[in-house]
């Protein structure tokens, strides 16, 4: 059995979907730090009904992933709460598929492209550089227990990818989900978790990507084969088991390696 | 020997480097529509000059890559001069480096992370999109003489990409070359290319991604290793041997297969 996720956990997309499942999994054991763009709408109000159910678990940010003000506000208010300990966990979860599925060429054009980049691979990509100094705090604080050793529990970014990002696997599964935006993005996004792969690993920070299957949520449709739950389930006891060789990997809910 | 490329050829970023050298080796045997953004400026002279060299086989072309109506009007120009004979070949060479070598995380921001993508990617979407019925019509054209066959002859887009696209071989060359916004962006196009090819297939158009080598540009610097003649020189070579069997990979400029 794998060891429970511990510590400082940021989520982004928190408010619904795999998002709003992770934050419910996680709070029993960790303190989450769960982002949304809009945490006062309607859209939040079951991530706001979970602070209820695990009071001083769950502290909800607005963050727009993509803006650096927002992000460098996100960063301080966590700075303040965490102190000495760092951050151990950062999920970049948040994402949008436009024009959506199946998403053929002539539906796709110049403002998806550029706005799906910008959720899916500038919001990761800036929220790890922001908050990379919290995530060297932690790798420190850690470090004298257990020397170079990487973890999810120690010091890690998950950066949530997809198997449509897989440009060899894309043959097998273009014609019934062509969406280019999307997968362009997801592409983009396993280069950014393998550039800070090998970026990040001087300080000891884990990270890889992961596919959470293909799940019945707002963006995966009704017809999607697994539940947030199992999709959830699977990808934290993958998580919990992360060490140094699977850094830089791309990884699916179940712990199998996804070619690029 | 390989055979030479023919027809009506399209190259983007002509006006230097790489797209200069491509269109001065293409003169010779096929008639080139040279892509820029401002040909009447001085960053245009070299081009405007081999206009003087070649007569009548070099058709300059203003076009903003990313920009849907400056390449909406391109395609009609185009179109009226090609007529039923089609667009033989989209060389989609025109690409940006923010903030250029070795450009470190701290020196990456949102603004370069979105301009690199803009040019590197959506460009190059947009475009074979948007001549997508052109290219149709030179596949359609040459379909009783050469069956199924397909070539940079007959009907092809060509995407320059960069061996900094691959996701496999990063960890080899991240420390000197750190990129993030180039890396993600050719990571994107390499996608990019291989949806093209499994959307164009039934066209027969045949679609593929070429790495220049590392070649003595702006872009690449002066400690390149490779001459934009010699580059150019081995892609063109290469390129007029693709067949079926290369579309939708990453090549580089001596035809060895690069992995995603």
């Amino acid at each position: 059995m794998s060891e429970e996720l511990k510590g400082n956990i940021l989520v982004t997309g928190a408010n619904r979907g795999i998002g709003l499942e992770l934050v419910k999994q996680l709070a029993d054991t960790a303190h989450i730090y769960a982002c949304c763009r809009a945490p006062e709408g309607t859209g939040a109000e079951a991530l706001r009904d979970l602070t209820t159910q695990y009071p001083g678990k769950i502290t909800i940010l607005q963050l727009d992933t993509s803006d650096e003000d927002s992000i460098s506000a996100a960063v301080q208010t966590v700075n303040e709460q965490i102190g000495a300990d760092g951050l151990n966990l950062l999920i970049n979860n948040a994402a949008i598929n436009k024009p959506g599925i199946p998403g053929p060429l002539s539906e796709s054009g110049k403002k998806d492209m550029m706005e799906v980049y910008e959720i899916n691979v500038v919001g990761p990509f800036l929220i790890a550089k922001m908050f990379l100094p919290l995530l060297q705090r932690a790798a420190e604080m850690a470090s004298t227990v257990k020397g170079d050793k990487m973890s999810c529990r120690r010091s890690a970014i998950i950066n949530m990818s997809s198997l449509a990002g897989s440009i060899t696997i894309c043959p097998e599964n273009f014609a019934r989900a062509q969406m280019y935006p999307y997968r362009a993005s997801k592409a983009a996004l396993n280069m950014v978790t393998r550039c800070q792969s090998e970026d990040f690993k001087r300080h000891n920070i884990l990270v890889a990507a992961v596919h959470p299957g293909w799940v019945r949520t707002e963006m995966g449709g009704k017809e999607a084969t697994l539940s947030t739950q199992d999709s959830v389930r699977g990808m934290l006891a993958m998580m919990s088991s992360l060490s140094n060789k699977d850094c830089g990997t791309l990884l699916d809910w179940e712990g199998n390696t996804i070619p690029w």
